[in-house]
């Protein structure tokens, strides 16, 4: 076989079933749930380890992602660690409601952060002894149209790298290689930018809530969430292109108790010692389709939710979850059809996971138009107290099964 | 008693308990609730009566509407020559799908034309000898900060009039002098123009449809509705400023055709003579409070809903039935705390048919944007198959219970 341009003689070469660009938590799924079905992949990650596994990320597992887990074997820490949220709490001011997902479609979801979760897969990667390149560099796509496609690299020794695949995972979220890989003529791409970001701390205090407050406020939404019985984790909206620095401990601590309701019906929202903090801008992309020729994105890779309502981690598991089975298919099962599919099955949870992130993060975050403030108020009114409504939110926040 | 600047020497009048500007289904329900409960009222009317009994409105009767019909015994002609309808179709391209509100919340919806309402409403006023000045120029309101408001008016005739009343109450719509009488330093308006309109046609050919079709297309929005069993009203969105008359009867059955799914899956939408047309814009507006001094405001005085949703009729229906016992209790009973809350209590439902008044709009009406485009795809897709989306959707368009 002639080596096209991009391989020098002095590249490594290596061949494998499924080459996985990224090492987050959709990589490592994907590895693992097609390890289970001996298949063989290489993963290729552009960022350290020790990064991947102190990065952090969303913190809410829905239903299907903790039964998917367990049904893996990998929901032992979970259980031990994490905590069962019933539901959250939806306010506004002077009023809080608790929206019972339980109580409405029978399902919960897990407070178990995404960190863990990636810790749990590598351990569970490395136990089966799944080659993964860290600190990859260059990462580069190949020849996606084609029978024999390929992924070069450079790997941490700054060696060059070369895997050969039948197919390729792009699995390495919105700045990665795969997406752009797709090329412009059958790309299509959605996109908003939302008018606000998110200002994130982490803190070591006790959480002064069971589980998460949603709080609607004229001076913009806020969120009280929680990594552990220890650590707090609380958002305020703030201006796009909001400076962390200009937010002292103190002005972060007071418009979270102002926004939280401190004080309201005798609660408290409890301050300790910020250990991190930054701001994340807020935006919903979609990419389609998600497979061309050798090429399927999962995850970030292809679509991109704002993380009100906590759906990108538990999306990115979702399209795995159907990615897995499509490839299995594909390359031991003779059957092309799940992996033809992929794109358009992947899709329509996509685009219901973005609606509902659009809608919570609409719904929630002040605009400064005043009719919207009164539709917003009516809204969640009307969530909280039919039904019906909150039966929608706690349908599409537990998540629907996966398959949908 | 000195009777100020407006009311001149040849001035006729006339003293009530509540003066009713508006003889529309508002102020005649008024007024028949009033007189049910011995409250003399004086209805004021800007327009013939002949103009009144035959303007085309809305044509959908929701559940709290036609108990409240039926309990004060006009529910006979409606019960007669009405349809009731479980529920509405819902489609986009290759999909069309029934909500079935009788199955999601058990509460129905009647298709009776406002026209109708009107006619049973004014017959009613007459039997009982209720006084109506139709045709009545420069109406105006006054001194409704003291506790001897009047309403000034000329007469068909020409003659100069004066009302004297306890209350005032603005049943006069969008264009009135009630809404404008509050003063600007205590009035509050929430506004919303959408950027399209809809053109409206009455064709003289039976429904193509046994329940409304609200169909989603590329194109724009589609609805077929219907008056009668020989009567179809059909609406196509268009864009702003749009002249009816550069629509032919080809074009608007042409385009009906398309959006409606002319040839799917077998249904087909049979045109007939075009006997009506107009083009109609669409606006949220509300304004608060809804009671000032000793004016009130009901239906759309105070608020305006845009059509989709079938909310506007329905919604006056029900300040009326909140009014009519908050002036009885201040007339009657010496009890001033309903009507002191009457602004609260009514100002809760509008605001809730306003929000879904509008979701129905933004999800129906294309934008053009793309991405909005998907979100409405996706949120129709929800609402069509889930459960706690169908019932959301049911218990808006059925309707609250009165009193909600």
């Amino acid at each position: 076989m002639v080596v096209p341009g991009a391989a020098s003689d002095c590249t490594a070469r290596m061949r494998t079933e499924v080459a996985i660009i990224g090492g987050g938590p959709a990589g490592l799924l994907l590895s693992h749930l097609l390890s289970a079905e001996g298949i063989d992949s290489v993963i290729i990650e552009a960022r350290s380890q020790e990064y991947v596994l102190s990065r952090i990320r969303a913190g809410i597992l829905e239903h299907s992602t903790v039964e998917l887990l367990d049904q893996i074997g990998l929901g032992r820490r979970l259980h031990a660690e994490g905590h069962e949220h019933r539901g959250i709490y939806l306010q506004w001011p002077e009023e809080r409601h608790h929206i019972d997902f339980v109580d409405h479609v029978g399902r919960s979801v897990w407070v178990y952060g995404q960190t863990e979760v990636t810790k749990d897969l590598v351990a569970a990667r490395e136990r089966d002894g799944q080659e993964i390149y860290y600190e990859a560099s260059d990462t580069a796509v190949h020849d996606i149209d084609s029978d024999a496609p390929y992924v070069t690299f450079t790997d941490s020794a700054g060696r060059p790298q070369r895997v050969d695949a039948v197919v390729i995972a792009g699995c390495d979220g919105s700045f990665g290689p795969s997406r752009a890989a797709v090329p412009d003529a059958v790309r299509h791409t959605w996109e908003r930018v939302y008018p606000y970001s998110w200002l994130g701390i982490l803190a070591d205090v006790a959480p002064s809530t069971d589980e998460l407050i949603y709080a609607w406020h004229p001076d913009g939404f806020a969120m009280h969430s929680m990594r552990s019985d220890t650590v707090s984790r609380l958002y305020l909206q703030v201006p796009n292109g909001t400076d962390v620095t200009t937010w002292s401990d103190d002005q972060i601590w007071d418009s979270l108790a102002t926004r939280l309701g401190h004080g309201q019906d005798g609660w408290t929202l409890n301050p300790g010692p910020i250990t991190d903090r930054s701001v994340l801008p807020m935006r919903s992309y979609v990419q389609t389709p998600m497979r061309h020729g050798a090429l399927f994105l999962a995850g970030d890779a292809a679509h991109t939710v704002p993380p009100t309502g906590a759906k990108g981690l538990n999306l990115a598991v979702a399209d795995v979850a159907a990615l897995a089975p499509a490839l299995t298919a594909l390359l031991r099962g003779n059957n092309p059809k799940p992996a033809a599919s992929y794109s358009d099955v992947a899709l329509r949870r996509v685009w219901r996971c973005t609606h509902f992130s659009w809608w919570m993060t609409t719904m929630l975050h002040t605009s400064g138009d005043p009719f919207d403030e009164q539709l917003q108020l009516s809204q969640l009114r009307w969530v909280a107290t039919s039904d019906a409504g909150a039966a929608g939110l706690a349908e599409n926040y537990a998540g629907l099964p996966i398959g949908f």
